[in-house]
């Protein structure tokens, strides 16, 4: 056999709040399983509850705008506010589904703003600026592993979600086998592999949506984890202007 | 710990050739390590080369379309042939990159025509029908482990690829808690996973572009893993009423 990577959600991490230390949780749930060369994925919504990412919609007063968008689109108009709140540029509105560029430059329904697993009243946003997020939480952690914040994200020719990083540290987002050669002696050409997101994607499925299992050990990865924090999840975002699809 | 995940690439398998038993070969590198609840993840370019989907070169003779696009978009005439034959529609065509809707149904680049690791003046295609591929590997592998057959697709606003499934035999390809009720009690509005991409992502994580290591073995997907064979890949796509960004 092969190479092998071994994905394992942590146990034991409960409800996230404004304010609490998610280092420690983190620290606390993995007991020991993270070591250096290790990849941790958490999902976003705990960081943005720790980092105070939550709107209490009670308190939104909605502009003519977004009236305007939740009434065309069957929406309620403080979380519509919420959504402009986080939104550069709304890339589609149709159908009750929007699909938009947020201030971070991720492309995405409601510009990440989410309803579920928040509490009453309330929605979650990304965080502010996840790839820092993501530094923050590895300089904590024992044996600084890699960090990889991830999202749900929705793709535009293909049904369900997958996960993807929206902030990264201590791992190549990307590896480019562009211009290396193949097995034949052929140029790969169009080979350059989103590891961030893929590794986002396997830990997504080792932890169940109901259950709170908001964090994920990937071991198998070393060869890809950075020293250096590098670039972040800012490196996987196409630019606007190379962008065919808007 | 909670639920957990192994992701093994297989080694030992040769270069695959037109008419070779690619269940055969599968059977003998597992050695074994196939089991029922496994899924069993495979690299659609040798199922393209064990069905003979691949196009020589020179045996293509380029239409006056075909020479049109390749002049305007710097690709070879007979390469941009056999793209034109693959491709029921063309999504966009810019600055070299030609994205298409292939007669399967798949938005991808070149209609998933690949010009890596295949031979001298031959090009790959997807297999025909992949759904069906995966289901006749599935039914003379041993334990009937689910096949996923995958291909790397670019993303529309991210950079990098992604694996994704284009045939898929005995897993759920989505699992869908859209409806369902969240851990405070909330609906699950968006939550519809796609499962089968993820495991092809995963797998990709497993093993290297330049080796030949065509098929990763995950164990741990066992809830996703069913009986019948199910509705493959096909439920993955997006029919073209829904598509926002045509």
């Amino acid at each position: 056999m092969g190479t092998a990577l071994s994905v394992r959600a942590l146990s034991g991490i409960g409800e996230v709040r404004p304010g609490d230390d998610l280092a420690a949780l983190l620290t606390e749930a993995a007991a020991g399983e993270l070591g250096p060369g290790h990849v941790l994925v958490v999902a976003h919504k705990v960081v943005s509850k720790a980092e105070g990412a939550v709107v209490r919609l009670g308190d939104v007063e909605p502009s003519d705008r977004a009236r305007a968008l939740a009434a065309e689109h069957g929406k309620d108009a403080r979380h519509m506010q919420v959504v402009l709140d986080q939104t550069e540029e709304i890339v589609r509105a149709r159908r009750g589904v929007l699909i938009c560029r947020t201030r971070h430059g991720f492309v995405c329904a409601n510009a990440g703003v989410d309803v579920s697993n928040s509490g009453p009243g309330e929605v979650v946003c990304l965080p502010r600026d996840p790839d820092a997020s993501a530094r923050a939480l590895r300089a904590r952690l024992p044996h600084r592993p890699a960090v990889v914040i991830a999202d749900s994200f929705g793709r535009a020719w293909r049904h369900g979600q997958c996960d993807v990083a929206i902030g990264v540290a201590g791992l190549a987002p990307l590896e480019d086998w562009r211009g290396r050669i193949d097995a034949a002696g052929r140029e790969l050409h169009a080979t350059w592999i989103a590891v961030a997101d893929q590794a986002a994607a396997a830990a997504d499925l080792a932890r169940c949506k109901d259950s709170r299992e908001p964090a994920v050990v990937i071991a198998g990865l070393a060869r890809h984890v950075t020293e250096d924090d590098g670039p972040g999840a800012a490196a996987l975002m196409r630019p606007r202007a190379e962008d065919l699809f808007r």
